[in-house]
């Protein structure tokens, strides 16, 4: 890590931290493994007991009929969308300016699948009903993100979702999930999985971020589909000899973090309502509907910093490694509560945002 | 595993195998992981210290400029192609009709890359400068496999591959190495991995052949070169949050494994003489030049195949656990000496090699 970050090196050092399940260190992978015998047979491209398994496992979790491990999202995504085109010699899919695939992706689903995006909404917004109804172009697949992270996971309500999913049924629009934090959003909608992903014609899941394993996708539908995006798996390259130490992994701790997501998500409540209760900070949600969240200053990056610095080693208590600046007054960070910040005594949180909301007012 | 498969079912059971270094199962995660104390920090997409230290190691061993780690050879190849081809602007290139990209990735790269393969030479042959030097057309670059897997694992004689290279460099042809199994061939040139690699402009080593570890790839080359392979990773879906769990055991078994090439190699040539001693049976090559070769009986699949299960059963010795079918009265399978040989003790092959030999005559 640089030197020049005082922030991730001053939060890295803090006794409790409110995100996450803890620091991504290796670890992850031994502590998954402490209960392997060694004995079990590798999954062979694709085939084998550990994948066929674990493939079958989260197909039923998700209520679709097949599913295929993917080591990343990236490729199971651009490769839904790819088989949803080519089915329908279109190649136009349409998802939110801030989707995965227009930000962080290098540009991997036009340079290699030359497949053209249709931006619904605006950035600040979610996709509603309206922009789909109103879509200036044909496309073959639009692709929704639950939650939209980059706006702080914000989430549709279920009738939306309904809405949606009926009118591209009804207009042969294939509609794909990005589910990458599917799990978390469940206690919100008071569904399941399969109640969710019913909705959808396919679905992504990734197991790095609620669950805390260390990287891995599933992608999830009809048994054809499902065929089809194995081919695809081996022309990107992603169908490798051997996927076992992410699958295990994964299989680890979705069992252990599943069933935690409800209390991920009150947690996320009672920490945004303790944001929200500082002097020039807010969350965007206001009220968290999975457990992530932003938390906004309306002050500079710069001071934000040292004052966060100064926080950090006065509490013990970390909040974020990194600000994004905002424009010139404003700057946000991400939250999203995992294991960690059951760990925090109460008392201390308490003082940590008496000390901060205090210290804000003083701000230039 | 299929119960309809009682070669393999027979070929798991025994007690010695001449081929590779052991089961592929989960233990070899396990055993790579238990110096490790989980302290280490995970690389995060690409950075970190993990990463980065074995990508310098590897450049250096393969005296490049840079190296950028992958999950697999199938994307590190197509995005040196690629790379290669856009630089052109040219979307040929040259390769042997056996090539992997040919024949083992569902097409990959016409489907994602838009690139024609030239194929060179006869399926059952190596590419000689004569064949580069009639190309038919321009091509952006020319693959070479070292050695060419599908034919046995054949060699160029060091002569050849200096002047394909020199005729490449004049003729402004960039020049790939397929190394899937280079640290295997070194032993035979009697060069540096650098040595062999200073004739390419680009190289890609796996280590899950000789190496044995679980899966993963390098890419080397010029430094320009690499930071676009690290645009195209992203885009395939390669850049994973955390490849760790790959790059741990292929440093490990690296260390532990690339000086035993030799070994390795003569072991091969002293395993294939035995091979060729048996009525009907004869190895490709004849004399191996690393530590693979292919075993051919001229016999039919079926009648192999009884003969192998009961030789299994009687001497506890594994040859292979699948026969491929050459004709209707022919069959062969691949030999990769690696750790297991050495474990056979010496009586007890000579004794199934000559239970082998007086068996095969009899066969109809």
């Amino acid at each position: 890590m640089p030197d020049n970050d005082p922030l991730l090196e001053t939060f890295k050092h803090t006794a409790y931290q409110v995100s996450g399940h803890g620091r991504r260190q290796v670890h992850i992978l031994k502590d998954a493994m402490a209960e392997e015998d060694g004995k079990r047979d590798a999954d062979i491209y694709g085939q084998g007991q550990i994948i066929e398994d674990f493939q079958d496992k989260i197909a039923d979790y998700l209520g679709k009929e097949s599913a295929v491990f993917f080591p990343s999202g990236t490729m199971a995504q651009q490769i839904a969308l790819r088989i949803w085109c080519d089915r329908k010699s279109l190649n136009k899919v349409a998802y939110h300016p801030l989707c995965h695939l227009e930000i962080h992706e290098e540009n991997g689903l036009k340079e290699l699948h030359h497949i053209e995006p249709i931006l619904l909404a605006d950035k600040d917004r979610l996709i509603e009903l309206a922009d789909v109804v109103d879509m200036p172009d044909q496309v073959a697949v639009l692709l929704l993100e639950l939650p939209q992270r980059e706006i702080g996971g914000q989430l549709p309500d279920f009738g939306t979702l309904e809405a949606i999913s009926a009118f591209c049924r009804t207009n042969g629009i294939k509609l794909h999930l990005d589910g990458a934090r599917l799990f978390e959003v469940l206690p919100y909608y008071q569904k399941t999985a399969a109640e969710v992903c019913a909705l959808f014609d396919s679905v992504y899941v990734s197991f790095y971020k609620g669950i805390g394993a260390i990287a891995g996708a599933m992608l999830a539908g009809p048994k054809d589909f499902i065929a089809e995006a194995k081919v695809w798996k081996r022309r990107h390259g992603g169908d490798l000899i051997s996927l076992y130490p992410y699958i295990l992994t994964a299989d680890h701790f979705f069992d252990q973090r599943v069933g935690k997501m409800a209390q991920y998500y009150a947690d996320a409540q009672t920490l945004a309502a303790l944001f929200n209760g500082c002097h020039g900070v807010w969350t965007e949600p206001l009220i968290p509907v999975s457990n992530m969240f932003h938390v906004h200053f309306d002050f500079p990056k710069e001071t934000v910093q040292s004052l966060l610095e100064d926080l950090y080693r006065t509490t013990g208590i970390g909040l974020t490694g990194t600000l994004r600046e905002q424009g010139r007054n404003e700057c946000s960070f991400e939250v999203s509560v995992g294991d960690q910040y059951q760990n925090i005594p109460q008392e201390k949180l308490s003082q940590m945002f008496e000390l901060l909301n205090s210290r804000l007012p003083l701000l230039p």
